[in-house]
């Protein structure tokens, strides 16, 4: 039986026509360091977004052809957010901090028509865009040189001059709601890069969602900070759920480390926050060496991306009063599946030992564990098993790459994440599948280890890795950085973690091996590269310390 | 270009499936009045929806066949919710308001085949059923006596014996999203009610709204209080939201009378609550004369069904320091469509300009005003025109009426509703076109006059309707009922109205013509009867006073 419904598409160009037609006098504001930020209004965005559409239009785009931005968060970032999909075009993120070739690949596969991007990044562009096949036309913010980037038979033109030339009217569509509005590329350890290409639905439906209570609740009393980049899964969907809601985005362009970040946060007072662990952890270390520094307009700080060590969690509450919320998600979910919110009414004390997971699945992402032959593991807290995620916001394949079968099952997306669910609800990811470390038979969470040994005060960073063992197969090998100025020896460390043992980890697996390095060396999305640390292992790079 | 994205319908099930998985332990509360409450936690419910799927399979109910409701609020109406739709079956919610020969038109149109009653209503279902051509089988919940219901030829059964008998698990269904979930009739003060057929991508995106920011916000920490009817547009979407969100919700049964009101606010401590301004006026006066009442523990009041007095609103706010939130919408809008939440940032003292207003469009609805040519109307706060509404969640046709066309333009829905819209995106609701005054070629507000002689201590209720006028076509009648002892005349009155003349009334608006009643008399769903006041009128059943 039919219902009466309206057909009314879900799309992007609805997301902007409603923050114009709505919220046309909240702001953007992208901060400017030293300069003055630069401030516009959703009814002047909505303009400037008609204004780029119709640039887009003259410099050859049409329906479903790819636009690229190679661009810092900020008001133009926001701008080719809204126009390009809005237009019926599909807006692609390159991930600034890829190789050249890694960005030529990605480029090419996914048939970049334009490239929009900052003159702050024209060295970056330069040596790539000679080996860019389909880029026809480049546009390029800010005031900087350009000429690095002439030659190639490549149109270069000014953004704003491109903008200036056009009418601020353009006739957005609204497509079938299954059609392609943007697409990222994964930036694994292995393998080429892969696609993944979000829907005019998926789009709106991960905005929605990141606005209802039980997640983001972001509402127009917000004033947004992505600081997670707008090329990673979409800034966390907090551009287009602020787009929804009427938010206040605060965009702190290039400023990402502490001390712009402390200055942008005190000077224009955002309410909600979302950065990768990294980030808030330099932020605490220097708040705490700068008591000056005031995150007190912070209701929620959303982390994820990485494991939420407990004693930055401890440490942001602490310092500055304000509570961490964990998210976990993929470029393939969108990002946003599950937030660690602890449940209504839990006591206090109990709070932690919710805040420290991952968190429950939002509504409209499912999430289940599988065993090794592919059966169901139990929620009991305790199985465990590899996560499969299934929603209207989740991929159920990559662009132009048939043979990627095993990455999915029965129409769920396989994470790759290895980890246990308990009977309430919340996940807690011990592992990357390929991260495991199998000892005895036994499944060691390297996970757990770590969030432990980043609790001691003299610990900058720990990543475990599994490295072989005669006995047990595998075992655990404890990769540390010394925080500033320390001399902390693994006797010291090993005895401090029999002291702190949390009552979750069992004693055996403590780590027996220990190796001290300068820094852990980081894929292009900022995560430990365990991959690296095994292969330095292997060459014999660390002198390992065993207990 | 096709997005990956996984191909995941909007359904009831995965609401249900959510709830029960995530926020098992939540609470669903049935106030008993002078008996103990009711309480059953979502991880039951769910296999008690389970109970009552197999029990309606086994009474013949396949898929896409209707099962009505003629209930309370109460668990058994929320597991028909519930159950009905994620079996792949249509929930038809009757209204326990209509007359037995309405019941009968409605229960045959959707064709009926089993209801689901309680034992209290039998007095009203059993005149009805004999003359119901489809209905096969009778759930009865509750203890009370049935054998009115029984030699009609229709099995008559005990509710929970059904579900006794059945399993409890079930393998929810989901499917296309676009297929009927549920249907509702209006209750439309000329010709037969017309249905109105919900969908699972409709009740999903209009519940996932509710649960935002910007609207009601529901999330896991609220305990709901539906108070406006089951059977009136889904409660306003506050039980699937509710479920959406693993909020607790607060039934009230059939105690929806001010004392039992504030009794059960008192002891179950709802955060926030729905009902007609009726409720709501009932529940202010009576706090008024019982001091011990206090309503401190909800949050949001959403207020809605009918323009809410300014008087009701401060009121409120001042006796019980609870806001409430206007809110509107109609069945034919699933119903929410916009929310009176004042622009974040306004100062208090401009708060109340907007509260008193029908609100801002929700995101994925878009509100538009059309002049008697079906010309846009610019949204300049002044230009009057009639509201049409586009969105996901909002009718496009009436169930099995080819000739409606009238009531739709290019895909719009024209809501009969006549008012402005101010440029920063508020509603204000003057007239149901039906129900304008128009006085020399002038638009009179019939609510704005209403909602100011309401404002008067000594006025219980007021109605304005158009009387027909020698010089001026039409001129307004205000029909007062006083307040109990109260001789207020209308000479009072039209001294105090120019001396509170609000400024967004014309002076020339301020009625002329005066009559007092007992009561006005209201349609099924509460509202003035304008028509049915006209006619008395006409017929001189009024003592007109000029001034």
């Amino acid at each position: 039986m039919k219902s009466t419904m309206q057909d009314v598409p879900l799309t992007v160009a609805s997301i902007l026509r409603h923050v114009a037609t709505n919220h046309a006098a909240r702001q953007v504001i992208t901060y400017g360091g030293n300069e003055p930020a630069r401030t516009t209004t959703y009814g002047s965005l909505e303009e400037r977004c008609g204004q780029l559409a119709n640039a887009l239009r003259r410099a050859g785009v049409g329906d479903d052809d790819r636009v690229a931005t190679l661009l810092w968060n900020n008001q133009e970032h926001l701008e080719a957010y809204a126009a390009v999909p809005a237009m019926g075009a599909v807006l692609h993120t390159l991930n600034l901090r890829l190789s050249a070739s890694q960005l030529q690949f990605i480029a090419n596969h996914a048939e970049d028509r334009v490239i929009i991007t900052d003159s702050s990044l024209v060295p970056l562009l330069a040596p790539v865009l000679p080996g860019l096949s389909t880029v026809r036309v480049v546009f390029v913010a800010g005031d900087g040189e350009v000429s690095a980037l002439e030659g190639n038979g490549v149109d270069i033109i000014r953004y704003e001059d491109a903008l200036a030339a056009e009418s601020p009217v353009f006739p957005w569509t609204d497509p079938d709601e299954r059609s392609a509005a943007g697409m990222c590329y994964t930036s694994g350890t292995t393998g080429d890069p892969k696609g993944v290409v979000y829907s005019h639905r998926s789009v709106f439906l991960h905005s929605m969602a990141a606005c209802t209570g039980n997640a983001l609740a972001v509402e127009e009393g917000d004033r947004v900070l992505p600081v997670v980049p707008m090329f990673h899964a979409s800034a966390w969907g907090l551009p287009y759920a602020s787009l929804m809601a009427g938010a206040d985005l605060l965009m702190p362009d290039r400023y990402l480390q502490a001390a712009p970040l402390a200055h942008m946060i005190q000077t224009h007072r955002p309410t909600k926050a979302g950065a990768v662990p990294t980030i808030w952890s330099d932020l605490l270390q220097y708040g705490v060496s700068h008591p000056e520094v005031d995150l007190s307009s912070i209701s929620l700080v959303a982390c994820g991306g990485a494991p939420v060590p407990q004693s930055l969690i401890e440490g942001f509450a602490d310092r500055f009063g304000v509570q961490i919320i964990q998210a976990w998600g993929m470029t393939e979910t969108s990002p946003l599946a599950a937030v660690s919110r602890p449940p209504a009414g839990v006591a206090p004390e109990s709070a932690m030992s919710y805040r420290k997971r991952q968190g429950r699945a939002i509504c409209g992402v499912e999430m289940r564990l599988t065993d090794e032959a592919g059966m169901p593991v139990p929620r009991d807290d305790k199985s465990v098993g590899e996560l499969e995620v299934k929603g209207p916001w989740i991929t159920g394949a990559y662009y132009r790459l048939d043979e990627d079968s095993d990455k999915f099952r029965d129409g769920w997306l396989r994470t790759g994440d290895v980890g246990h669910i308990s009977p309430d609800g919340y996940l807690t990811l011990t592992d990357r599948s390929k991260d495991v470390i199998k000892s005895g038979g036994e499944w060691i969470s390297s996970v757990e280890l770590e969030n432990t040994i980043m609790g001691h005060p003299q610990v900058a960073e720990a990543a475990v890795i599994a490295i072989p063992h005669d006995r047990w197969q595998e075992t655990a090998l404890a990769v540390v950085v010394r925080a500033h100025d320390s001399d902390v020896t693994a006797d010291q460390l090993r005895e401090w973690f029999l002291a702190n043992c949390p009552d979750e980890i069992p004693r055996w697996w403590i780590p027996q091996h220990w190796a001290f390095v300068d820094q852990v060396p980081r894929t292009s999305v900022g995560k430990f590269d365990k991959k690296v640390l095994r292969a330095q292992h292997a060459d014999g790079n660390f002198v390992v310390v065993p207990n």
